[in-house]
């Protein structure tokens, strides 16, 4: 705690003080946890930051109205069924989530943020999810926050979470974040989700700012296959169980370790997605420096991450630079091929307007690598932006190649 | 040639009158034909539009020089390399491949449009350039313009050409094209090449503008993977030979008649190049219409071409309207799906804000077509757009994962 801002602990989404969850089964996917409840003993901070997409699900809609006011108490999230496209229908049945929340936990309807993830078109067993609510009410417990992780996976292949902890004002103060991905690529499974706990007392303002900066920095840099969700969300509950002089500004004392932690709890999940999108088999940072700009270079390095051809040679372990350099080309007609460097695992491949010669037994090596590096400069400028992302394989197309993918997941 | 402004007929890009040409198997892949030549018998009118890529190939660069004053004679290209990210090297030699065509032909140096189309990032063969050039030159012919078609093809599965015929004056006119995909999708192998000759007379202003129209409606409508090439080249040459009183203006006799073949026949390129998008099973065409602006539809129309998911479950023949929704409300935040109508295959999946019910029975065969037809409705305005693209495959990937593609193809 000398030397850093924060430090990661064992733990997970109830392990801030004053926090309790469950997750049951409800019966939306067969035989698997598809209903969490995540509840704060007090009113909380929140803040939330949803998907800008015209089709955006019911759930957002409802999310967004109940964390305007900058409270909330308790988080109620299904997967298997996405609640996106849903028509009217769809809007009474977020709402009639949240009331049964409420009713169950005995906390304000406007207080209960709203989550749904899964197949897209079809209308919430709404039967089955008012059993879930009441069983997992019943059963909310500090002990097991994995099985919170757990019920919002949808094509994940692993559980995805983080936890830290960090002084404010002498008072021990811990964060703790879940997310589901497989990145915006989930096939209808539509979604990115987390939440993040914390008992930290803090102004819901300075809360809202911190956590879209973070997200600006984390799960906006990501991507796995292009494909803008219909139910993004990322909430964050910060109750003030910890006892600390709140956080009113970033001048507070305390301000630096809250966003320190923040940032890495969610760049820490962001790249757990990035890792686990769908048939991936490689992780694939990709760093562009030298830039005018971090718009500039997020954007070219995002352009490279979407780039098909660039994420299929990544999967057949071939460093295809030239493909990058297309990729570059096509993401900013405005860039001087003299004063572009492109590295790829380590291997300098274009530079000085020239293709640099590399040993290509080396290069063939290095290609094999579970995660691979490329690095981008610019030369025109400092600023600099990173992106993580994965390859494009088989497996890719084959679960989002079927209509029955969900059911055999 | 009553009813119509132009009739299709039999023939090849050496069908208009005074164009000749040969293909030639030079040596740069393996045992199929890699280079040819097109060449008028007198000075054309001549048109080119090429990739606005950063890292764009340096034939592009000597296309864009030579075609500056609106006249050229003869276009050389070759397969199997892109000379593309290749440096000052690569600027020399495509120089020297126009400086051997005009030597060979006896035509201005400055009056050859140059193309290369393969691997990115490798330096040309110029031996067997050279050699190539020679043997084609002496070989020139009207007789044989299929094997041009094929010496521009890198993983095309099939040769692309159209002719059509018109009247001007009451003269005949002859147009013919031939183009190469795969789409910008191509591998390393990047591009989209296209040539048309005809021997309509025509200012090179208004033939350069026209050319610019019909790329805009027809190759910029295409997607197959997104991915912007480094050497796409539009190039056209109107050499005058069908004795028409030129058409100097968009008011000229004639010009309407031309600028529908013209229009016809890129479009028709344009859709032979998604139909045979690699690894594709399915040619899709996307319909956007009720939108405030073609730039709006387009935008729409591109997006949902590109998105993977879409892609993905339409090679699994699954009528998953909710990826469509999701890729539309991500490239427009500003639709209201109120009055969003989407069809897929013929059938109606939403609309007036609520999901329409459907035969599954009855999707699941109409998804089976070879050909399928997405439309949307904006509702919004009068403008509409149409993309062409195809499916996304386990062909793809495997097209596209390998350092050895090229080797097998």
């Amino acid at each position: 705690m000398l030397d850093e801002l924060f430090t990661t602990i064992e733990g997970g989404i109830t392990t801030p003080e004053g926090f309790a969850g469950a997750a049951v089964c409800c019966g939306i996917k067969p035989e698997s946890l598809d209903l969490m409840l995540l509840s704060s003993d007090r009113p909380a901070a929140a803040a939330a930051t949803i998907t800008r997409n015209a089709f955006r699900a019911a759930p957002t809609f409802v999310t967004q109205e109940h964390t305007t006011d900058g409270q909330a108490q308790a988080i109620v999230a299904n997967s298997g069924n996405a609640n996106a496209a849903t028509g009217q229908q769809g809007m009474d049945n977020a709402r009639k989530m949240a009331a049964l929340t409420a009713e169950q936990l005995g906390v304000e309807c406007l207080d209960v943020i709203v989550c749904s993830t899964g197949k897209i078109g079809q209308q919430l067993p709404m039967e089955k999810i008012q059993r879930g609510i009441r069983q997992a009410a019943i059963r909310l417990t500090r002990a097991d926050p994995d099985s919170l992780a757990r019920a919002i996976m949808t094509t994940d292949t692993f559980p995805k979470m983080v936890s830290v902890q960090f002084a404010v004002d002498e008072k021990l103060v811990k964060m703790s974040g879940i997310a589901k991905g497989a990145g915006m690529i989930c096939p209808d499974m539509a979604t990115m989700l987390c939440f993040i706990t914390t008992d930290l007392a803090i102004a819901p303002e300075i809360l809202r700012k911190t956590l879209q900066q973070a997200v600006e920095l984390s799960f906006n840099c990501i991507s796995t296959d292009g494909c803008m969700s219909t139910n993004d969300t990322v909430a964050i509950l910060a109750n003030g169980a910890a006892g600390n002089a709140p956080i009113e500004s970033e001048q507070s004392a305390g301000y630096e370790e809250f966003r320190a932690a923040l940032g890495y709890v969610t760049q820490e999940l962001a790249r757990m997605i990035a890792r686990d999108g769908e048939g991936a088999t490689k992780f694939v940072e990709i760093r562009v420096g030298g830039a005018d700009s971090w718009e500039q270079a997020r954007h070219i390095a995002r352009h490279i991450a979407n780039y098909n051809l660039v994420k299929a040679s990544l999967f057949g372990e071939d460093l295809n630079w030239g493909r990058i350099a297309a990729a570059m080309g096509a993401a900013a007609p405005e860039l001087d091929p003299e004063q572009v460097t492109i590295r790829c695992a380590g291997i300098t491949a274009w530079s000085h307007g020239e293709p640099a010669s590399f040993d290509e037994a080396q290069a063939k090596s290095a290609m094999q690598e579970d995660e691979i590096l490329i690095e981008v400069d610019l030369g025109v400028g400092d600023a600099q932006a990173t992106v993580w992302t994965c390859d494009l394989t088989y497996d890719y197309i084959k679960e989002n190649a079927g209509p029955d993918v969900y059911d055999h997941s």
